[in-house]
């Protein structure tokens, strides 16, 4: 049987395809530019012999719906056999804002969507395509479980000094202004990998994960929960992202106003799309600053120094909220292949009891491992992260929890 | 020899008045409602036999210089003659923004009067109260040296990875969004005094000094330098403080505005004079705060915790800015006054080397005094700010430099 796990934008949709029995990925894909006559639809298989094939169309798909009737036509009309086929066990969801409601994966249904729906508001570009794809798989395919996975739900743990802001009681009242945080299913992932590693009861386990990719975030997790974390009410906050500011003085927006007459909405779109380390250097590719950083582009080597800089704040901040820290993971794009941003993030905080062994650092491994001196009292870890694969597991567990697994009919 | 310390808003002029000799208070008042018929004069003044006197008025004041006429007026009819009288050494002016321009006091010429107009975009609510007493007092005694000491100077030695936002790159090149910091004057003073009581050389301690009043900012010094602060392009960012928020998702703006339909004024009055620890329990006075939460008030309580966790944080934050810290430096209203506070900031924090004597830290003392436990790496120290008398010492100092003291005309 397969979990298929769905990653849904306002006009692509991500897909992996995974074997229930041990979670391995069977198919991976992209519908992109849905809405229009030439979308394009990219897919990856591994046949029975263990290869991968792909394949790449374009063609017309008018929305999600279509879109997801065509992605499972086509496992359909591509069979992976390598495990039982066909039957689907599970639809798993990647929702980003689960608000207050959510605080684990739940099993779809009439009154979960429409609590979904309520919750727009607080993230109106991705909430309503995770509920388009949620729509559709249920119409397409009544008889199969849909679950929701929530960005937000691992840091729902979070106490009321961390997640308020110190603005009038009534916007949190009424409008629900508060800190959420996002990457919940990453940060809870390589947490849960973290604690296992070290032998560690997971509700015992300190420490301070940090997902670098094009989003970045930082959380504090005490005893195996998320006491604080970087991203806040949007993950605009925290951390300097590919393309976001991350944290800013809140009276930059009335300045830049008065000076240059920008709109609320250019001024949103500016510290979305166009800030961050493309900001500062024109580009969001760390790997590219990091070239360019090393043949003397000065305004590469000042995005690397700025980025970092803010993880190495946020390393002493969570430091001081938790009190005692077993371990700093690092997980993402970045975190895991950038030994340079490692470096720069932990070296010279042995006042924090952080010690790097750049020889370790450097060593080109895949998989967990640690790099920290063998005399450093805080733990440094390297941890890929899959959150599609979390997605999966959490979707199988969900699923068994409430004994509603997908019928055996092979579509 | 007088010198005056003159801090100027925009209906309001409060002074002080220090003898040349030892810097002691000669008198001390505040003009307050100017602009209307009855706008209030207090003042205080030392007499021959060692006591204070008070007086309070209410009288017609039209403008700053009209002000300013009866302010040196009244030094006159009720002169103090404890030390040579009358005669004006300078006038010591609090500037709030000195923009990238001002490192350091300067003696103010026609040019430095030009320079603190152009920073009014920067200071909007500030700097044109300043720059109002500076040309009120230079025309009213053109032959007494005025002196501009900027709140922002202290700050002027940080790196660009801590002054820079990561937004597009031209907004700090042509309109120059940075953080700028303010309370500089008490940051420089308090570090200097930890400084020479913990026998280090100024350039070599390494400090987190944490002025909490009703305004509140951290600042990490490192050798004597201010190398990050938490207030930025204005005093909003950072700490929680008595009405404004400090941090917050960037993102907040967006949604509040599109949630509620407020305008971007009243979002900045909402920030600036709404939220922190007004907006989180209805009163920004901490001694109210700790009385209430005492009495079980859940609000007060929270508002008390989400202003020392921020701290707490900013410590971290600055641990790791640092590398090493030599001592956290407490001042300002809440900071010298408030056991609870220092103790809820510092609790718990051995892994940052920093541990408190609670014994200590709740005796009663006045003037600079230790807090931290014999055994703790990390010294804690409170220290007593005094905003005007620095700025009177560096009034001095920078016209002695320059050669151009006030004549001993009298009046
Ligand atoms: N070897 C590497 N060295 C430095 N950065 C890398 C390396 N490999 C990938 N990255 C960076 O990782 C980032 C993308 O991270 P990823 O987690 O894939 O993003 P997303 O958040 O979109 O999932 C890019 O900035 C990319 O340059
Ligand atoms: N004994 C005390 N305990 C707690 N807070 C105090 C105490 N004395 C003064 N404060 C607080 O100090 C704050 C004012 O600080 P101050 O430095 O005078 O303000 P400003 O920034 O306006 O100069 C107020 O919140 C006040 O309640």
């Amino acid at each position: 049987m397969r979990v298929i796990v769905v990653n849904s934008g306002s006009s692509s949709i991500k897909y992996e395809v995974f074997a229930l029995d041990d979670c391995s990925t069977l198919v991976d894909g992209l519908l992109e530019r849905i809405g229009t006559r030439n979308a394009r639809f990219k897919r990856r298989w591994l046949t029975d012999s263990g290869h991968w094939e792909e394949m790449e169309e374009t063609r017309p798909i008018a929305d999600h719906h279509e879109g997801f009737r065509f992605l499972l036509d086509a496992a359909v009309r591509y069979p992976t056999t390598r495990v039982a086929p066909g039957a689907f066990f599970g639809f798993g969801h990647r929702v980003v804002h689960g608000g207050e409601v959510f605080h684990e994966p739940v099993i779809v249904d009439d009154e979960v969507v429409r609590r979904i729906k309520d919750l727009i508001p607080l993230a109106p570009l991705h909430n309503p395509a995770n509920v388009a794809a949620i729509e559709a798989l249920r119409l397409i395919r009544p008889d199969v479980p849909n679950v929701a996975v929530f960005d937000t739900a691992f840091h729902q743990s979070m106490p009321p000094k961390a997640f308020l802001y110190a603005l009038p009681h009534e916007l949190y009242r009424e409008h629900h202004v508060r800190r959420y945080g996002f990457h919940g299913t990453s940060h809870r992932y390589v947490a849960g990998e973290a604690a296992r590693h070290l032998g560690l009861p997971e509700d015992y386990a300190n420490l301070i994960t940090l997902h670098l990719g094009n989003g970045a975030s930082a959380t504090a997790v005490q005893g195996g929960r998320s006491i604080d974390t970087s991203m806040g009410l949007t993950p605009l906050e925290g951390l300097i992202m590919g393309t976001r500011c991350g944290d800013l003085d809140p009276a930059v927006h009335f300045y830049i106003s008065r000076k240059t007459g920008r709109s609320s909405e250019e001024l949103e779109a500016m510290m979305n799309k166009e800030s961050g380390l493309k900001g500062i250097c024109g580009t969001n590719d760390m790997r590219e600053i990091q070239r360019r950083s090393a043949d003397g582009d000065a305004r590469a080597q000042l995005a690397f120094e700025m980025f970092c800089y803010r993880i190495r704040k946020y390393i002493g901040s969570y430091s001081a909220a938790l009190g005692r820290v077993d371990a700093i993971v690092f997980t993402g794009g970045i975190g895991e292949n950038s030994a340079p941003v490692r470096r720069e993030c932990c070296d010279g905080l042995r006042n924090l009891g952080v010690v790097l062994d750049h020889r370790r650092n450097e060593e080109d491994w895949s998989g967990l491992h640690e790099i920290q001196r063998e005399d450093s009292p805080v733990k440094i870890l390297v941890i890929p992260t899959d959150e599609e694969r979390e997605i999966a597991r959490q979707t199988i567990q969900t699923i068994r929890r409430a004994g509603v697994a997908g019928g055996a009919r092979n579509q």
